[in-house]
């Protein structure tokens, strides 16, 4: 295995798990999948559909996010956006977030110094 | 599943990805595994061994990390060290998040302003 293959395997296990956070808080305004990956991928979270996709129903499942059907226009979507539970979720993860970047930090500064 | 079952999941996904630059940063000194167990947990990557002492073997495997048998002591221990290629590794995925953290405290901000 190349270097590059180890990382941009470790990149994709870094960014896996900021997904579901990432969701949450743009789902704060209704968005539906198609425009929330093209959102993800503008951020850096190269995220595809058929890993997008089930994400929002697990959420939508676990009651953090709530969905409802936008027939208004020529092509039905299925609109996401977050329930009040998944704000709490999205604000303790954010707090956690915090957690680990202050540990990154300290320890990226650490081996500077010496 | 309850909220706090949701939260603890999604919790563990968020540190997952981390634990690799984690082990990278803290190896740039001399490590064996009972010892940076201990660390991670310190800083809050609560890991456990049978996660762990897979993830170094495959990282010394990739070459991000190297080993030695220290037998000075009563009970001989594997350290881990960082390698150059590791170094470089670490150093990318730094970057790498720089710029995600840049990303979830702008969409972090975007809710509360709204």
């Amino acid at each position: 295995m190349s270097f590059d293959e180890v990382l941009s395997g470790t990149q994709q296990e870094l960014r896996r798990g900021t997904v579901v956070l990432a969701c949450l808080l743009l789902l704060r305004k209704p968005g539906y999948g198609y425009a929330l990956l093209e959102e993800l991928r503008d951020l850096g979270f190269a995220v595809d559909a058929n890993t997008l996709y089930p994400l929002l129903r697990r959420l939508e499942g676990q009651g953090m996010l709530v969905s409802e059907w936008n027939t208004q226009e020529a092509r039905p979507r299925k609109f996401y956006r977050i329930s009040p539970d998944g704000d709490r979720l999205a604000a303790e993860l954010l707090a956690d977030w915090d957690r680990i970047d202050a540990s990154i930090r300290k320890l990226g500064q650490g081996g500077q110094e010496s």
